[in-house]
């Protein structure tokens, strides 16, 4: 678990991989329409394919000539879910700021 | 910004590092009170503190002889933002998806 999310990370760390992400997020492609975009030469493309791969971003399959991509939804989820307990950890300390400031406040009060 | 979230990813592809920001999460730390749990070598942590910093997700201020590390919890904001668009997409593809299947479920009722 620790290890993926090194490497789905990773994979988050360029353009090219995120625009990559968001266009196959909408549906399955094949790779000579994903590159099409990008004025970067195919050998510079299909590593970027690689590094998503390898952090689990996406699954490509072969039909003949054609190889098409997929993306896999579980990675955003492991993403969010790591995010989600950085924003807990946040809004437990601001709580706690809350409280004693109103703590402290209360205290001002009573004097 | 696009720039931004390079760099603000990048700095999430190590464990070191995500723990440092899970820990200054729950408030500011002095340097080394937060290179304590890691057994790697000062010079090492202190790397992984640039990166965090260059990825703008710690800033750090030095006080006499103590350097206390802050989160920069609008960095989270932005890459929560990120994925959230990515969620966006995926939703609107299945809602899509479960629209055409009705629809032909629909179609398959009337013949």
């Amino acid at each position: 678990m620790e290890n993926n999310l090194d490497s789905a990370f990773h994979a988050l760390a360029d353009p090219t991989r995120r625009a990559v992400i968001g266009r196959l997020m909408d549906g399955p492609a094949p790779v000579t329409e994903l590159a099409r975009p990008f004025e970067i030469g195919l050998p510079t493309f299909l590593k970027h394919l690689r590094v998503l791969e390898q952090g689990g971003w996406i699954r490509s399959e072969k039909r003949g000539r054609v190889r098409t991509c997929h993306v896999r939804p579980e990675r955003l989820h492991a993403a969010e879910r790591w995010l989600a307990e950085q924003r807990a950890i946040w809004d437990a300390r601001t709580d706690r700021l809350a409280d004693y400031v109103e703590t402290h406040l209360a205290a001002e009060d009573r004097r």
